[in-house]
């Protein structure tokens, strides 16, 4: 692992034209040409469908060769981003997995604040479960407001009795929207973008009138008891490393099989970079490996 | 994995004649006839030592293939327990990563409080660097007191500037003898045998006249930068479990490479019972897997 690709990285990221504090509509076109300007791989195919009513995009690699599914959820902390705009990280999961992934776009705020994701995260997971997917099968995997999410609809499907999935990954998920955690303000300029400050207008666009400390909304405050395996990853240089942190210890407290994964030295997202930085390979490969650990899935029969 | 194994060893260790706040020289015995009613595996032969002055056992697992060694830190609450008592787990991990174990019989409190034991695995591993193995090609492995032990020799190495080993399994350790944690009180009638009251006699015999926040007694609290990638194991049924998630905090803030992993339902010390504990079993193949990634060594010349 080099610092060299740390550093270049760290500058990658500080330089790009994103302000997260910034103006919504903005921030959303900078973060769509940043993204762009990375095209998709050759073997990779996105195909928009449709899930429980919810818009998705199905993203391919190749021939997948059995029927598991990952079930997606992109970050952008509940303002920006979509599938599109995360389908550079989520097909190359894809690609190692062998795996279709579901990408959802679930409705973001400020236009549509809290409950709507989660509204769009439930009526997914039971669109594909309808559609006649063995739950065993399919793997959530969330990114940082998309982790959080993911997790808030996990603790949901224990509260409805519902058949949870086989595993989920969490990377860096957001889950403590009241922003109490400690590394929201030591963190500050270590995490090369991210500043509490910045963050808290995005929370409070999500939150609307509801209750940040809600354990839909921040689920380090859900009752996490019959959640499936979870593999939690971070970076050390991030003002989320508390949230990944304590989601860890509310899991694993609550009984859940839990895995927390901190990778030193880099900042949040780091495994979009894969391609520059061997700590992102890294990070995937291990992420991987747990997906191929707990899904079970039948031969497609092509 | 079962619930009919998970219950079976709860009902073991609820009836073991540990008391583990009771007389010193009584539960050593009750110690020593627990564990040597289980007998070593055939293929196990142990030889004592000496390293750096401090006495050690030599625990091996047929044929070496590979000049690896794991130098081990066993359990007991800093009072009790012995490189023999812990030879079980350590031959079972050393035949999963084809390595030899080095296990140090470092000086028990109340006889030799806090510093004797952090003495001997200094003088031990200093003993090991002297007698030429390469540190890339050294792992240390601790147990609950022995892990504290081992995470405060890191912090010392880095302070003192020495080569630091290739990586650290720690298994439940205790890393906060001011008994601190939420667990401490929280996880009790939960964990099976161990309460914060039983446990408080054995930290003020380890600690003696010295201050239980000091970093060198209580690790989460020392400055951990420049430590190895370590592996944090518990399970979420024990008093332990935040001393295991606090020193995956303190660690990865301070930017070291930190897997966490809780396995749920089970007790302190479930990967001594791995062969009628599917969890225990599966935990120590994700140790060995672990310790396998980051261990470099040469063939042996036999």
């Amino acid at each position: 692992m080099s610092q060299q690709q740390r550093d270049a990285l760290e500058e990658l990221i500080r330089k790009a034209p994103l302000d997260i504090g910034g103006d919504v509509i903005e921030q959303r076109a900078n973060f769509e040409k940043m993204l762009s300007a990375r095209p998709l791989a050759d073997d990779v195919s996105t195909t928009p469908g449709d899930l429980g009513g919810v818009p998705v995009l199905n993203i391919e690699t190749g021939e997948a060769s059995h029927d598991a599914v990952v079930l997606w959820f992109h970050g952008g902390w509940y303002v920006i981003g979509s599938p599109r705009t995360s389908a550079g990280l989520s097909s190359d999961l894809a690609r190692r997995v062998d795996a279709k992934v579901i990408s959802v776009d679930y409705r973001l705020a400020p236009e549509h604040p809290y409950p709507a994701a989660q509204q769009d995260a439930s009526a997914a997971y039971r669109g594909l479960l309808d559609s006649g997917v063995d739950p065993r099968s399919i793997a959530i995997v969330g990114e940082s407001a998309g982790g959080g999410l993911a997790v808030a609809l996990l603790a949901s499907l224990a509260e409805d009795g519902l058949a949870q999935p086989a595993c989920a990954v969490l990377l860096s998920p957001w889950t403590d929207l009241t922003l109490s955690g400690e590394t929201m303000t030591s963190m500050v300029g270590i995490d090369p973008v991210f500043t509490r400050e910045k963050v808290s207008v995005r929370a409070a666009d999500y939150v609307g009138s509801a209750d940040p400390a809600d354990p839909s909304i921040s689920p380090i405050f859900a009752d996490l008891h019959g959640l499936p395996p979870i593999l939690i990853q971070a970076g050390s240089h991030e003002i989320l490393l508390d949230d990944s942190i304590r989601l860890a210890r509310r899991s694993a407290i609550d009984d859940v099989d839990t895995t927390l994964d901190v990778t030193p030295g880099v900042p949040h997202g780091f495994q979009a970079f894969a391609a520059i930085l061997d700590e992102g390979d890294a990070a995937l490969a291990r992420a991987a490996a747990f997906l191929d650990h707990h899904l079970s899935w039948a031969e497609a029969t092509t």
